[in-house]
């Protein structure tokens, strides 16, 4: 029953955390910046493709996450909660970064869709630390991390730190996925227990079918993610582009996998297929398909390393259990595009500089959160959907 | 084989239906009304959102069914078969209610979107008698409903009763929601029997996270549900209310059943987060996202009260089983949203009246349709898929 | 160890096509042909109507085979690379068979529209030997069969043998569902081992309901489908005319299930229901909605005729096993479709021409493909997953 007490305790915090965020954003609307006013068609565009991200969160990332076993339902549902908690909060905190500058009110489509990345990262994040935290504890680290990933983008692009446009990451490589997987790492050296380092994350068919699913809808709305911020006489190359690196990565991994492992593994095929989304993320726009096709095969090379070579060592290094695997994904492949993109800006140490400055603040960040997170409940071993769901079976 | 001769016998009578409705779409093209023409753009726009529809539709609701362990085939044939039915039979009756004056043929896109609303009301209505019912009788019920569906529509928003524009129901709230879950209630108390009201429903861990599925494909595809007819310079604000109306049911699930049960419903997070989309809908058009938060909050902690205290209560009351609890997703929240509308008419009257004529009507045509569909069979314990489908297993 | 060192020979081989259709594709931005210039908008448009297409493909054509129970890995996995093989190889191929005339290159949507037509027929093709050859196997399908695609389009489309224009196949009845079925068909004639053809194909609740997840994942996109290259005033018309279709298909399968087996199949609801998609599109341009519903009708019941009477004969004349019985779905409904478009073109001699060419190119490229695909390795039963897959369980 102490259990009972403590779950609702945090239920209640939340509420009022729910209905804060409501009353504070009352009277928000239209009341930052003057409107820069995209034309009704413009708006329709990017409309489309934040319904296309929202599939990627929801089904994408929610799904892939369901691999584990026992876990299936705790997955799903943190990511409803995540998705839910964060998009209103940071709809709510941007402007006060941004001011009015950024020419983005609360019922602007351009901010649903940052809000969407915000909200993408942050699932990228906890899918390191996944199975060893309770849902309180995801609804804290969305409620910590969003205020940062929103610092970070606001150092990188806002003319803060970088001067303004030197940094080049139109999709994200950098501040959206390696944010994300760095991040993670620092959580997972806080949350992980010494028992932990040795078992094996427990899958079966059908939560692998469930995790290719997921994956399937991540590559498919890829592009809206990449072309949802492009100019329109952009979007077709960015899309096409988006595509090749996501067919070199697929195409990659079998063969990685084949040569790494002499089998396959299906978790490659779910995970390291999309390294060629994450690595073409950050000069996407700026690329020829040929290219893209060339990225996506390093990228699904790197990821597939990764996971059959680099994690377990990284795991004896940091101490931390990386569940999903997210450092192989969006960690390495995010890096990775943000080095290629040094070939193509003016001033490559500002590119450097931003990678750098991503990934220490995201490391840092990430062990300070999972400190605070570990206070409110550490576990000893990974938990079970029937820890906090009423299960019949 | 009597039992063989009978479901024959009615594949052959929706032969008909089916061949008849055909024939009588043959000579529709472009005969009825002046067509208003929406732009090439504009036509664009709303054919996305039609896809988006029917994936909510056919997956969405469809797999949000597959809940019950032993129902899944039935549960998602029967989604197909009502969608196949309902969307060509209403674009062939709606001229006839609405004449000329709606500038609708049956190759606008904007038909095809009321069609799909249709189609969206008789899958909540179904939801009720789920899994005590058979194919034929799904049929039926469909074939049944559609007009009467229209009558309702047009009674509410055709200037026949209430003035034109003097009832506020943008995406549906009152008109698609709560039509179809008390249309669900009349038709529950016809068709339960007495014996099953102690039997709970049997789930399992597969059939539930393809609900969840069906859930987040619903979730993520509702901001098209409520843009799909909203002029175009409101899209966005339209799909971002919805969007934070999800969010705060979503937060609200979680709180509301760890408060209410101790523990989390899995059922809850897959139903009860969709409440704010439900609740939305009347205002969707009229609020801001501060507000549109507060609205799904509130809808939310209603239907999650509808499924742990209201759903038992009622159900002792009508003697009719909810199967799947259309009543705490659709019917309460919907109600909800329909008065929250009350506050942003000129005339609170009207609105109110347009609450009462769908809920009476739905109610009163779901007992009525109940006892026909109860005429041509009736079973003392749920159907499970072998009774109507060859399985191997 | 043997075993393993031949797929290893085959990773690399594949990497080093991968890399090379890379390499290749480098120079060829913007190289082929004048650009005409789609409208911002009409690119938009088409874009959106390309990520629906690649749905189809990944999680439409991916989990409908995924309903053979112990081969669900394989199924999604060669979706996977068979997409990522041919959509690059299709984008490279194209302007050395099209020239300049095509003005298409490989940053333009409808390219990518083309090239995912292309991997559609390829995912019918691999339909038919499903289970019985291996990853590499599949990858040098892929390889060999998407020239000859390109080249019956080609030669049906580009006034080669028959006169430009005299050919009417909008959304590719005959040149994407016939070519790809009748290409299946030469296959399994190579592919089957005589002792498989008592074998039933073992399903399970699973992953049947895996495959009607991805049959309504076709079923709500095939709009889009048939959409995606009709011009834009066409659109309403050709979208509810597919609409109209596949409702005709989804309630004849229906009928036709209960009427021809006396229960309901579930295999025939994923499967027939989308055989009117497959029927309209040589003519979904051209005809009314309610003609649509009846070709959806007739081309439901050929399928289901397909699936209960044809196929065990068909097997038995030419020896092969149709795992999917992609003959059924989309080689005779497809043959239905091409002949009715016969009554809406000039001369309907020159549309037989189109079909019968491309029949008997497909049945004879499938049986030499076969062939050497069958030098590489044959098997006497069906592999599993466990074969090429690393399973914990």
């Amino acid at each position: 029953m102490q259990e009972q007490r403590k779950r609702k305790t945090w239920a209640v915090i939340f509420l009022i955390v729910s209905v804060s965020i409501a009353i504070l954003l009352l009277p928000q609307l239209n009341s930052f910046g003057k409107e820069r006013a995209p034309t009704a068609a413009e708006n329709e565009f990017m409309y489309e493709k934040s319904i296309n991200v929202l599939v990627m969160l929801l089904i994408g990332f929610g799904f892939l996450m369901v691999f584990v076993k026992k876990y299936g339902y705790t997955a799903v549902t943190s990511t409803y909660l995540l998705v839910a908690l964060s998009l209103p909060l940071y709809m709510l905190l941007r402007p006060y970064l941004w001011g009015a500058a950024a020419d983005l009110s609360v019922t602007n489509i351009s901010m649903l869709l940052f809000a969407e990345f915000a909200a993408a990262s942050l699932l990228i994040a906890v899918g390191g630390p996944l199975g060893r935290i309770k849902t309180s504890q995801y609804l804290l680290i969305g409620l910590l991390f969003t205020p940062l990933y929103a610092l970070n983008e606001w150092l990188v692009f806002g003319g803060i730190i970088i001067p303004a446009g030197a940094f080049l990451d139109t999709a994200g490589s950098i501040t959206i996925h390696a944010f994300g997987a760095y991040f993670a790492l620092g959580l997972t050296i806080m949350l992980t227990a010494k028992k932990e380092q040795d078992i094996r994350v427990e899958t079966s068919k059908n939560s692998n079918q469930f995790a290719l699913l997921g994956s399937a809808a991540l590559w498919v709305f890829w592009p809206s993610f990449c072309a949802a911020l492009a100019p329109i006489d952009k979007i077709s190359l960015v899309a096409i582009n988006t595509i090749m690196a996501l067919c070199g990565a697929t195409l990659m991994t079998y063969v990685a996998s084949v040569l790494i492992r002499g089998k396959i593994e299906v978790s490659d095929i779910a995970n390291a297929s999309l390294a060629g989304g994450v690595a073409i993320g950050a000069s996407v726009a700026n690329v020829t398909p040929g290219l893209s096709l060339m990225i996506g095969l390093v990228a699904g090379g790197i990821s597939v390393v990764g996971y059959a070579i680099v994690q377990p060592k990284l795991q004896k290094v940091t101490g931390g259990v990386d569940t999903c695997g997210v450092h192989n994904l969006h960690g390495m492949p995010g890096v990775f595009g943000g080095l290629v993109a040094m070939g193509l800006v003016a001033f490559p140490l500002w590119q450097l500089a931003g990678i750098g400055l991503t990934v220490i603040l995201a490391v840092t960040m990430g062990v300070v959160v999972g400190f605070f997170v570990s206070k409110v409940g550490r576990t000893e071993t990974a938990y079970e959907d029937r820890e906090e769901f009423m299960l019949s079976e």
